[in-house]
């Protein structure tokens, strides 16, 4: 699905079962980061003026699910609050080159890879959810889209960095790589455990 | 006018007379720093919930700005590119205490300045040009009532992490720093020159 190179294990849903506060919460914090990784691109290649209203609008809806999560919290009593993230980020930043054009390469396919995650497991959720939560489940089907929108755009504005063949080589390998980081999981229940 | 300790000099005026290009150009990566500058407080503050979604209004606007100000530059014909900034930023960054609940009022209060100096110009602009240039004056006294606003916004919030009193006091004192940073000027036409 999109890049992704593997499925996400049906362990997952087990694992986040009856953690939907933690889960959300996780899920508000990671809008966030989702937004503050689109704003720190804009800086970092501010010369790229179709990049930058991209991202712009990237960070626009990132910052809209934010505020979205936050409400679907206080509807149902939840108190949002400072929350350990999952290692997966963490993880996934470490496999980016740190200079040169191939870095810039690397953050967008990352960023996309996150995106493509994302998406995967907001349709999971939603199918999941259905006859348990259906206003949850709904929630999480509508933010499908864009997460998979997110992702086309991360992968074409890497090719604004290096040649399509070479960016489709990097798409697969950094994609094994986020299917071995996320079938290894997190010991706590998180959007990306 | 708002919380500005004194004027601009008419002698900015005349400093950016000739160079509208620099100017926008220097104007539309104001923009993004004041983005960036909403979610770095996002991300410090992120468990006062109302402050978040204040501030992520105000991403999204500056976002928006940024973008009409790209927008001008093509317009006219004008290439968007890197520019060294005034040192006004960075002047006042350094007003913020280190630490501590007094570090979050000084960034609040801070961030408002600048957003109250933008403000006051963008009227001088729209003053200004509005014989020469009733397009681009228009554009400047578009921005007037957001940057204001912007200005309350942070004001208003510095109050979550101190008593009015305080904040009031050092609001103050941090104006009249500011008005004379910005008295000081900058060798080359800018925004906050």
């Amino acid at each position: 699905m999109l890049s992704l190179h593997a499925p996400t294990s049906p362990a997952w849903l087990v694992q986040i079962d009856g953690h939907l506060e933690e889960l959300l919460i996780d899920h508000a914090h990671c809008e966030k980061k989702a937004a503050g990784v689109a704003m720190d691109l804009i800086f970092a290649y501010v010369d790229k003026e179709d990049l930058c209203r991209a991202l712009s609008e990237i960070v626009r809806e990132e910052l809209e699910h934010f505020n979205m999560v936050l409400d679907v919290l206080k509807s149902r009593g939840m108190k949002f609050r400072r929350l350990a993230p999952s290692s997966y980020g963490q993880r996934l930043a470490k496999l980016v080159c740190k200079q040169g054009p191939q870095r810039a390469v690397d953050r967008m396919l990352v960023a996309g890879l996150i995106e493509a995650r994302s998406c995967e497991r907001f349709g999971m959720l939603g199918e999941h959810l259905a006859g348990s939560d259906p206003e949850l489940a709904d929630f999480f089907s509508g933010l499908f889209e864009s997460e998979a929108r997110h992702h086309s755009t991360y992968v074409r504005f890497a090719k604004e960095f290096a040649d399509e063949a070479m960016v489709h080589t990097r798409l697969v390998e950094l994609a094994e790589r986020e299917a071995e980081i996320i079938a290894e999981g997190d010991p706590f229940p998180r959007m990306h455990s």
